[in-house]
């Protein structure tokens, strides 16, 4: 098992696959298209992506990117993330005069990045990837935001750890392969489908999830290009596509949406350290 | 009226606000979050912010604060985005080597930038202020994607322009005051609610309205920070606040809803030039 990830060795993404699956070989990737391109083109045997985040919502590039491929999603997990002010060792915190990292790894320590007086904050497409900046242009005076294995990975220090605003702050992944064989028995069903424009369209669309009893554990609307105002919606099913209520209700729903599309079927995450996010996951319904 | 909007001279807010409202004095503000507190503090009467764009879509960071205050929204307008790529007068575009802007405008210009050879992508907090940086740090090899009045005010020529990859691109402002007044009479509602998790609670708090022909025109989710995997749910509703249908539909999702916020009533958007947008915007209904 090869698993492609977005970032630097480092990332939240690697962390993630490894604590999953600790016996996969891990591929960084620049972008989230090459983590893409990684898998259909055979260089990887699994990508993983991240889709979204307690605090920060939706990765909608990544939402995009699954409609666009035909990769199926096979499985999903979960980490919590934990930001850390990383430097140079032996830097002072009063010395920083930059912090950089992803635009969402900023967002999530706001609070604490206010605290440190005359800070430029530049953002950047890595957290990880600002670690190893640090290293290897020998900035003295920045710092970044990033996980504790991507301090150790460039040789820098910790500075301030868990420097988020929310303690809470966790981030679920996709993974996605050729093969659509699940990990695992599927009892989860990601979809997403286009609607005309009348009155009562996503009402009755999502009727026919509701008179199933089949929970909806994620609505998230995106805009279709080139139709200003109109949009696509992703929906995440507590149902297996083996359940027969499930290709009932796809099929109920292909009577009225303009199409419909199954982006994969595969096992809920169920974190085997941390009970207490899993059973919050397992009661979240939305429908 | 003065109009306080994010961004520098020449941004899109602002070009936006000088549309609608010629009249009013614009006063540019470096975050968001600024300014709400122009319009808090009674520093401008009023503040424009883009909420939702029809290529790269929400404006999550101004859902999030518009929760955060309590000042209403007292009209919508919208403006088509031309993003150009600007430089310093005279430079030839071969020699570009980096080409920085807001995230959201880069992603816009995907397809164009990816045609440039060998340049780097660097974002930044602004569009116009990109332009603002050449000009005043004289980068005789950077290029902005930013809006012709931008390139105009700070003495930038363009390279290129109309390099989006989408030609109906779209965005969509808000715009709020103290005095909870709309200007024009209201057509459309916004709502904010939060659902307790049961099953077919988002399908039967979409009832009210569907029950009652009103039409949803937008729909948007966003996490709860502090709760995994609960959410807002962020609705603009085709009727004005004070249609009875409307009244009684918000009393009959505070039954169901763990609570339920009005953000502001106001006129819908009609483009008094293009009026294909407008039209299309009428007919959008998702509920």
């Amino acid at each position: 098992m090869r698993i492609a990830f977005q970032g630097a060795s480092g990332a939240y993404s690697e962390g993630a696959a490894q604590r999953a699956w600790p016996d996969a070989e891990t591929v960084p990737c620049e972008h989230f298209e090459h983590v893409f391109a990684a898998v259909a083109g055979g260089r990887t045997s699994h990508g993983l992506l991240p889709i979204e985040n307690s605090i920060g919502g939706s990765i909608h590039r990544n939402y995009d990117l699954l409609l666009e491929h035909e990769l199926p999603i096979v499985a999903e997990t979960e980490l919590q993330v934990v930001h850390n002010l990383v430097a140079l060792p032996g830097t002072d915190i009063s010395r920083i005069r930059r912090v950089c990292s992803h635009p969402q790894a900023l967002a999530q320590c706001e609070g604490f990045l206010r605290s440190l007086p005359d800070v430029e904050i530049v953002a950047t497409y890595d957290t990880a990837g600002s670690a190893r900046q640090i290293r290897e242009e020998g900035l003295a005076d920045t710092a970044a935001v990033a996980s504790a294995r991507a301090a150790e990975i460039f040789g820098l220090g910790i500075l301030k750890a868990g420097i988020q605003d929310f303690r809470d702050n966790i981030t679920r992944f996709l993974l996605i392969a050729r093969d659509p064989q699940p990990l695992g028995a599927p009892d989860k069903t990601s979809v997403v489908f286009a609607l005309p424009n009348a009155p009562g369209a996503l009402f009755k669309a999502l009727s026919v999830f509701a008179l199933r009893d089949i929970d909806l554990t994620k609505l998230e609307s995106r805009p279709m290009r080139g139709r200003p105002w109109e949009y696509l919606f992703y929906v995440d099913l507590g149902v297996g596509r083996d359940d027969v209520r499930c290709a009932r209700a796809l099929d109920h729903l292909a009577e009225s949406a303009r199409w419909v599309r199954t982006l994969g079927s595969y096992a809920r995450w169920v974190d085997p350290a941390a009970t207490v996010p899993a059973a919050r996951q397992a009661d979240a319904s939305l429908s």
